[in-house]
C-alpha cells in the first residue's frame, strides 16, 4: 500500500486518551485527524481537527466518515469487528478486521497464539456449567475465570480458589461466554510493543516489566530488568504474532514470565498500549508516531531509547496531585483532559526519565 | 496570580505553527485550547478543542473569548496592542499589552533595552528623509533600514550602502516610520530563550547560534560553541529584560555576538521562538509547555538539554523530503500541516539529536 502524504486525514475509532495521543503524534507529522467516537466526554476530540459523534454501528456515519478521511484506525479494540469489516472495503484501514477479531475472544486469541508454538496458560472455554466444572477439574485451582469478550482493565475477571466460587463468578458474569484459564505462577508481568508496516517490515521497543493493582496498570519499567534471553524470546513471540496476523501499525504483546525465564503469552493489544507510554518521552518515535507512520505507509522510525524510564499511572484522584509532580525533577507530567475523576479512572501520567545506564 | 488547573481552558492569538505548538503543549497537559485566529488557514485550529476566525478588532468576538477561555495568550507578536488591552481587563493575559508594545516597536524596543544597560546596535528613528539624511551621516555605512513595526522574517528591511540606496529603500516602504541601524559586523547570530513566572521565578534555556538566509531562520545549533562567558552575558541580558518587562511566558532575545564576544540585543520577541524548537525534542520541558505554564501559574519545569542539536526549517518544496528525512535516523520531524508549499514559507523542522558531548 502506498504512502499517503503529510496532508493526509486520519479517521480513528475512539476518543478517548489512546486516540488522544496517536492525534497528537499526528499532528506533529502535519496530519489531520477525525475522531469517531460514540461516548460523550471524549478526550481524543480535543486535539482533533474534526470529530463525529454516533454508535459504531450507524453505518450511514461511517460511510460519511470513510469518505471525509485517507485511512482509519483504531485506539480501542472493542470496536465491533462489523465497524471495521464495513469501513475495510471503504477506506485504507489498518489493523485489519480479521486481527481485531482475534485479539477480541479470548478463546481464538489463545488458540491463535498456541498455533504459532508460543506458550499461554492452559486454558478451556466455558458456555455453560458442565464446561466450567470439567474445566476446573481438568486445569486445576487456583484458576481464573474471565469473559470471553470485551474485558479490559481486570474488568469481567475473577480468581478462582474452589468449584464454589467458580459457579458464584460464573454467576456474576451472567453465564457469558467465558473462558477459565489456570493460574500462571509468574515471576514477573512484561509487555512487548512491536510495529509493522504494510511492507512486513517491523520494529519492536524495549520490554517494559509491568506492575499492576486491583487488574489496572500502575507502573512500566525500562529496561525491564529480565535477561536478555526472556527479552529476545518476548519480542520474537510479538514479531511472529504481528507476522502472522498480517499486521499494520503498533501491536502489544503482554506476556507473563516464570521463575524458569519461560515467556507466555496473556494477551494481544491490537493497538498502541499504556505501557509503552514512556515511548513519549524516552524513544526516538514514540509508539503512536510509529503507529501513525505504519497506517499512512512511511517508514517507520527508530525506537531506540534515550533514557531509563518509570511510567507510572495517575488513577482518580491521584491526578488532584499535578501541581507537585509538574514541579518534580525528571518527572514528564501528562494529563488526559477528563472532567470526571473517577476511583481507577486513568487520568493521566508521569514518566520519569533518567540517564540511560544499560 | 493563583494557579489554572489542569482543566483550564487557555485562549492562544493567532493561528499559526506556533500556536499549533503551544497547542500541542498544552494538550499534554489536560489544558483545553482555544484559537482566535483572523487568518484564513490556521494550523494551531487542527489541534485546539474550539476557534474563532474573527479579525483581532472584533471586539464582539473578543469578549465572547474571553467569556469562553480562563487565560489567554499570544503566538504573534503583532496581535495589535489595542486588542491585548481589551482582553487584559477580562480575563487572565499574558504577556502584558504593555511588553507587546515595547516589542512591536523597533524604536521603543531598543530604547528600552539601552535603559537597561544592554547594548544593541546604534540606531536612529527616522520619519522623513531629512531625519534619513542626518542618520546615514551620523551612522555611517553600510546600516539597515527597518520598518518600525510589523517586520519579520527580513521583511520590511533593507541594507543600505550608500544615501542613493537609502533614499530608494525609504521610498520602498512608502516612507513609513522607519528606523536607521548601524551595521553589526557580528561573528554568530543567538538567541537565549527564558521563561519567566507570574511571581517572577525564571529559567532559561541554553543559548543557540542561529544561521539565517534572506532574513528567515534556517537552522539553530545547541551547544552554540559560545564561550562560557558570552552564553551567561547572553543569559543575563535576557532575564534582565524579562524582568524589567514584567514578563509572564516565553521570551526571546536575539543577539548579535562581536569577535570580542560582546553581546548586542537584536531584537525581543514576546513569545515561543523558531530558534526553540530543538526544545521538544532534547529539553526536559519544551519552550511551549513552560510558556503554558508560566501563563496558567504552574511551577516551570526543567530546561534541561538532553542532547546535542540542529534544527533546521523545512522551507517551502523543502518539505516535499518528508519521506527521506522521515527515514533519517535521528532526525525527528515536525510538519504544520499547512497545505500551500509557497517558496521561504515555514511548513515544518526537522531536530537532528546526537547524544550530548558538552
Amino acid at each position: 500500500m502506498g504512502p499517503l502524504g503529510p496532508g493526509a486525514r486520519l479517521g480513528i475509532l475512539g476518543g478517548g486518551q489512546l486516540g488522544r495521543m496517536i492525534a497528537l503524534a499526528a499532528a506533529r507529522l502535519g496530519v489531520k485527524c477525525h475522531v469517531f467516537a460514540p461516548e460523550g466526554e471524549a478526550p481524543a476530540c480535543d486535539v482533533a481537527a474534526a470529530a463525529t459523534r454516533a454508535p459504531y454501528t450507524d453505518e450511514d456515519a461511517l460511510a460519511r466518515f470513510a469518505e471525509q478521511v485517507d485511512a482509519v484506525t483504531i485506539e480501542f479494540e472493542n470496536v465491533p469487528v462489523e465497524t471495521a469489516a464495513f469501513l475495510e472495503p471503504r477506506t485504507r484501514f489498518a489493523p485489519s478486521a480479521d486481527a481485531l477479531a482475534v485479539a477480541q475472544d479470548r478463546v481464538a486469541e489463545k488458540s491463535f497464539v498456541n498455533g504459532l508454538s508460543l506458550q499461554t496458560a492452559l486454558f478451556a472455554p466455558v458456555s455453560t456449567t458442565a464446561d466450567l466444572d470439567g474445566a476446573l477439574k481438568r486445569l486445576g485451582l487456583p484458576a481464573i475465570l474471565k469473559t470471553r469478550r470485551l474485558g479490559y482493565d481486570g474488568k469481567g475477571q475473577a480468581r478462582i480458589k474452589s468449584a464454589e466460587s467458580g459457579h458464584a463468578a460464573f454467576a456474576a458474569i451472567g453465564e457469558a461466554p467465558a473462558i477459565l484459564e489456570a493460574f500462571v505462577p509468574f515471576v514477573a508481568e512484561a509487555s512487548v510493543i512491536v510495529c509493522r508496516g504494510w511492507d512486513g517490515a517491523h520494529v519492536a521497543y524495549d520490554v517494559a516489566r509491568n506492575l499492576h493493582a486491583g487488574g489496572i496498570l500502575r507502573e512500566s519499567v525500562v529496561p525491564s530488568g529480565l535477561s536478555r534471553t526472556t527479552e529476545e524470546a518476548a519480542r520474537a513471540a510479538a514479531f511472529r504474532i504481528a507476522d502472522a496476523l498480517g499486521f499494520v501499525g503498533t501491536l502489544t504483546v503482554e506476556l507473563f514470565i516464570t521463575a524458569e525465564g519461560d515467556v507466555l503469552v496473556n494477551e494481544i493489544a491490537p493497538r498502541v498500549h499504556n505501557s509503552g507510554h514512556w515511548t513519549i518521552d524516552a524513544a526516538e518515535t514514540s509508539q503512536f508516531e510509529n503507529h501513525v507512520r505504519a497506517v499512512l505507509g512511511w517508514p517507520l522510525g527508530s525506537t531506540r531509547r534515550t533514557g531509563d524510564v518509570v511510567m507510572r499511572n495517575l488513577l482518580g484522584a491521584e491526578a488532584a496531585e499535578w501541581r507537585a509532580l509538574a514541579a518534580r525533577e525528571g518527572a514528564r507530567l501528562h494529563l488526559y483532559g477528563k472532567e470526571e475523576m473517577a476511583t481507577g479512572r486513568k487520568m493521566g501520567h508521569v514518566t520519569e526519565v533518567r540517564p540511560r545506564q544499560m
